[in-house]
Order: C-alpha cells, then sequence, then structure tokens
C-alpha cells in the first residue's frame, strides 16, 4: 500500500509527521479526491508510528467511506478538532512534511497549534521519490492519455483551421479531448503568428490566417493521468525563418529524445537540446526547461532543465519540449511525453512531428 | 487606485508589507492575471511605505509591461532574486501578509529569507474589507454573469433531458455558459435523483429518469466576476417527501432573502434560513451555510453561516443556498446571488424558483 510506502520514508528521513491537504498526493496514497473542498480545511494526518486520520468537511459525509475520518460542520472550528487529532498522534511540535500546494492560510492556522514549536518541510521531498519512479500500470494509463492526445491531433488536421480564432480552435481541442478521455490535463494553449512568441499565450480572438505557425499544446487526463503534446502546423508557407526555426526545434526534440537513458541526469537531456538550438544562433530565444515530469500533475519531478541532478531511472516520465520564440515574429515548440523503459527513452506521444502545411 | 488603498490598510494596521501570488487579490489589485503560473513563483512584494514590485518568471516577460517587476528564469534561483527585494523593501523581518492561497512550499520558502524573523497574516484580513465592498460597477459585472446564469437554466428548460447521464448534462451547462460568457466560475454539478443526497456531488453516469429530482448548481464569468446558481427541476411527479421538502426549501430561501439588508449580521440571514427549515423538522438535513460571499471568487467573504458576524452593507453580494439533503432519498437546493443595494437585498439571478416538472 502506497501510505505505507510512505510511512517508511518518513521514518526514515527522521520526520515526525505528514499533513496532506487534497490533491495529487492524497489521491496517489488513499484514492480519495475530494473536489472543490476550496476553503474548507481537509487534512490527511499521518505520523511515522503508521496512523492515519482524516480531518474533512461534513458535506463529504457521504462520500468518503471506509477511512479513519473526523468530519467537522460549518460553524465550528475545524482548528480544534485539528488540534486534538495532532495531540493524538503525538505531533504537537516537531519535522511535519506539508502537502507544497496546501493553501498559505491552512498552513498560517496549523502554525498556531500545538506548542508552536513545528519545524515545517514540503512533503514534496519525499513524495517525488515514490511518484517519480513510475509503476508499468502507471505507464500504462499515462500511454492512454497520450493516445488521446495522438487522436485529437489527426481530428485537428482533418479540420478547417483557417478564418477559425484562437480562442474557437482552444474550445475544439478541448472538446475533442473530452469525447475520448476524462478530460484535459489542462488549458489548451493556441498561439498563432507573433502570438507563437510567448510560450504561454493565453488563446484569444486572433483568427487564423495564411502564413500562420500556430502552437497547439493540450493534453488529456485517463483515470487521473496526463498527457502533454505540442504540435506546431503551418497555415500556407510560412516565412523562411520560420521553417528554419521548426527544423531546428525538431533537430533539438529528436536529439534530446534520443540522449534519454536510464544512469544520466536530467540535465544532460536539457544540455542536448539546449546545445543543438544554441549552435544554431537561437539560445537567448529558448527562454524555458527543456521538459517537465508528467503523471498524475502535469508539472512534476523530474524537471528537465540546466539544473535538473535528478538520475533517470526506469518508470521515469517527462516531457520533452525545446522551443524557439522570437517576439514580433512567432514561435514554435514541439513537444512529446517520453518514458524510461528498459533504460531507454520511449515516447508515449507519436504524432507527426514532420512540418505540416495545412 | 485599489494598491493604494490597500497600502493604506497596511499602514493603519501596523503590518510592514504583504506578499501576494497569483489569484483574485492580484487581478483585483493590477489587472495582472499570470495563468498557469503552476509550481513557478510569481509574487507581487508591497511595502507599508507604498512601494510595490513584481517577481515573475521570465515566460511572461512579453505579456507584463508597464510595471515594475523583475523577471526569473527557469534554473536561476528565484529565492536569491526575492530576497534582494525584500532587502530592497526593508521587508526581511516584520509583521508580513500573505496570499491567502498561496502555495505552502512558496511560504516555507519565503520563512528561510531574510532574517526569519517574521510574523505572518492572511492578506484576507485586509482585502476582505476591500473587496466585501463592491463598486457599482462590480455590482453590474455580477449582474451580466447573473443574467448568463438565468439564460442558460432557460436553455435546459427547453432542452429534452429525460435519459441523459449527469456528466452529459454538466456539459451542456458548461457549453451553453462558455457561448454566453467568460466561462464557467465552477464545474457545474448535476445530482439526480438519490445523488441529490451529497451537496457536492461530481456528475456521473448515473441518467436521468422519471420521478427524478434534479439538483442543477453552476455559474458563469464575466470579466473576473462569477454568478452561481442553483435550481432542482423534477423529471415528472417526484416522490411526495420530495415535493414536500421543495416547498420547504424555497420558503426557506425566499424567508432569508426577504431578511438581507443592511445592518443585519450574516448569520441572522442564515439564521431564518435555519430556522424556517428546522421548524419543518430537517434541519439535521441542512448540512451547510446558507450561502457565501460571490464576486471574482465564486467563495468569498462574507460568508452567510451561523458563525457570520460580518454586518451587512450596501454592495455586498453573495449567495442564498438553502439545501435539505436525505441520504437514500435524494435532495433540494434553491440558490440566488443577491446584491445588498439601497440597504436590502436585491436578487441578481431571476431564474423561476416554483417547482418545475419537465
Amino acid at each position: 500500500m502506497r501510505i505505507e510506502q510512505l510511512i517508511r520514508l518518513i521514518r526514515e528521513n527522521d520526520f515526525n509527521g505528514a499533513l496532506i491537504s487534497p490533491g495529487t498526493n492524497l489521491y496517489y496514497l488513499t484514492g480519495l479526491y475530494p473536489n472543490e473542498v476550496g476553503e474548507r480545511i481537509t487534512l490527511l494526518v499521518i505520523n511515522a508510528d503508521g496512523g492515519y486520520h482524516l480531518l474533512a468537511p461534513s458535506l463529504y459525509e457521504s462520500t468518503i467511506q471506509d477511512f479513519p475520518v473526523t468530519f467537522w460542520r460549518d460553524g465550528e472550528n475545524p482548528y480544534e478538532k485539528l488540534a486534538w487529532i495532532l495531540a493524538e498522534f503525538e505531533l504537537s511540535s516537531g519535522r511535519i512534511l506539508i502537502e507544497d500546494t496546501m493553501r498559505a492560510d491552512w498552513l498560517m492556522n496549523i502554525m498556531k497549534l500545538g506548542n508552536r514549536n513545528f519545524e515545517f518541510y514540503p512533503l514534496s521531498l519525499l513524495m517525488r521519490k515514490l511518484r517519480m519512479r513510475k509503476e508499468p500500470k502507471e505507464i500504462r494509463l499515462m500511454e492512454v492519455a497520450a493516445k488521446v492526445a495522438d487522436r485529437v491531433f489527426e481530428e485537428l488536421l482533418g479540420s478547417d483551421l483557417l478564418g477559425m480564432r484562437e480562442k474557437e480552435l482552444a474550445l475544439k481541442i478541448e472538446m475533442f479531448s473530452r469525447e475520448l478521455s476524462d478530460g484535459i490535463s489542462f488549458k489548451p494553449i493556441v498561439a498563432s503568428g507573433e502570438n507563437g512568441a510567448d510560450p504561454h499565450h493565453a488563446p484569444g480572438d486572433r483568427r487564423l490566417r495564411k502564413g500562420d505557425m500556430v502552437i497547439l499544446d493540450y493534453g488529456a487526463k485517463w483515470k487521473g493521468y496526463c498527457s502533454d503534446i505540442t504540435r506546431t502546423v503551418a497555415l500556407g508557407r510560412p516565412d523562411e525563418k520560420l521553417v528554419e526555426i521548426y527544423e531546428i526545434v525538431r533537430e533539438a526534440q529528436e536529439r534530446a529524445y534520443k540522449a534519454v537513458r536510464a544512469g544520466i541526469k536530467a540535465k544532460d537531456v536539457d544540455a542536448t537540446a539546449r546545445g543543438t538550438i544554441g549552435k544554431a544562433g537561437y539560445g537567448k530565444y529558448f527562454t524555458h526547461r527543456t521538459g517537465h515530469g508528467l503523471g498524475l500533475d502535469v508539472h512534476e519531478d523530474p524537471y528537465i532543465g540546466p539544473d535538473g541532478e535528478v538520475v533517470l531511472e526506469n518508470g521515469m516520465a517527462f516531457t520533452v519540449e525545446p522551443g524557439i520564440y522570437v517576439p514580433g515574429l512567432g514561435g514554435v515548440r514541439i513537444e512529446d511525453d517520453v518514458a524510461v523503459i528498459d533504460g531507454r527513452g520511449k515516447r508515449l506521444t507519436r504524432a507527426n512531428r514532420e512540418l505540416v502545411v495545412l
């Protein structure tokens, strides 16, 4: 059981316990996914002795079963109940792990409990060790999510995109994805023409026109697991410079993918992509990491950047997504999801990476 | 300028400054809405002397302009840059306000900066004072968002819902809402039959059938401002007990709405709804607050619960949404958005509240 693995790590690393708010870590550990808790505190308390207990709003009384839980009602002070649980679990002080994405106001309230003699550490210190090394069944779910992304790209190639607004195309991508999966893993990015120079452009009212390079960055979820793909397509023959840039990015992505193997560091993969783009003279236009880990979260460990000290192992999964962004001109990004299997990189997304001129 | 109003409050309340991560407070203060920052730290630093400066990932270089900002690149340590900004702003210690929804890992890293002699307080202590009292132009935007919710309900009444799955209906609500607005304010809830007993039910595969009561809870956004409406409809004549429950909830909602006026406390509105339901013998099945404030966030101050000590004022806006949830049978909830205008409550959502039998 995954919660037992975490308890073992808590003990081995001399922590006293962990406080885990809802999110993918809680889901990974327990299968529980209380949705829409908002500002109502919901916490899994774990201690090094192997005890665990959930504090949850009474709204979830009918959905959380077969789990040790204390409910609190609107109007009650949940932190009083939390203080009792912490006392019971001998967690009124000590080295406590805190879910990284916990709301700061919950943490500020927790600081005032017990004897106020806490030392806090991010839970990801331990969870990353568990979640980075994916079980084969997790990779299989990621492959399904990746196949959905490929299928959506095929659908897009068969659609008439000319004249469509960026946000209309983003909605189309979302609808295709939702039909084929459990939902999107993030809001699709559609960045056309000069908007392509912004790596995180929010799709707007610009209409796609002839000569545009269009960056399409989207992903789907399957049983909680994410895919994340980027393809850049041309509408009619684009500017020669953009075609040149496309080929540089394609080569950088291919080389970085081929560099993936167990035993090297994440930063070695980044260096391969960055070196290729740098040699072509576009180094300063590659403004982000080469990739990020992928799983229950669309951004997780291992990060594939210049500071990526993680040694790649079988079962790790991440994106490889170099890009070049030239202000005033536009941008190109190509992204695949890659898992380390039998010591080598395996692409989970496999949609066509050649320049498609629609 | 709103940022100046906050600075005045910071001074009046003897704080040294504030650290504000992206979200609706940052948007309210600056108009900036960096989307999808994820784990990359992005912070507005404000000090009591009136200085302010943004720390942001270099990804946003092309979108954030005309604002005092320091960018950090992937591979750099953003907390070094933050330490410089804090030193510059004389915020290396003291009473610091922290955005409530900030990720706990950012806060844990901030704790280690400066001379580690911080006292942290939730930013909402001050922001709630500003945001609770809405300007007339904010209420106008909320009225547009509320009208969208009404229009969507009309569309639903004209649709054939029988046999549809809950999640298909949720998607239909989302699509109607997105066509008419800037997007949904939260994932629509569709809870049919016995699923209605869970106030936060996630729409699933259950098909709507004759005799069902169906809770529809959804909302739209207009220029950042949210609406939030619930209507409960019947598909064919439902169980007599559910019809009785419907009338109790309708009466409780009407009485609570009519109780709204400037000068009373939020808890007085709650007591009206709770009293009506209690007198009818269903008190223990009304398991949540009567309502919550609404604005840029779909849950904000003032909260309308038994502990609601806020004195209502003109410009405040909130939901009034009593409900009764009977395990094994189902549930009913009726929700409107209400603003205090000229001393009295004004419904922003106005869709039909009589029991509709489809």
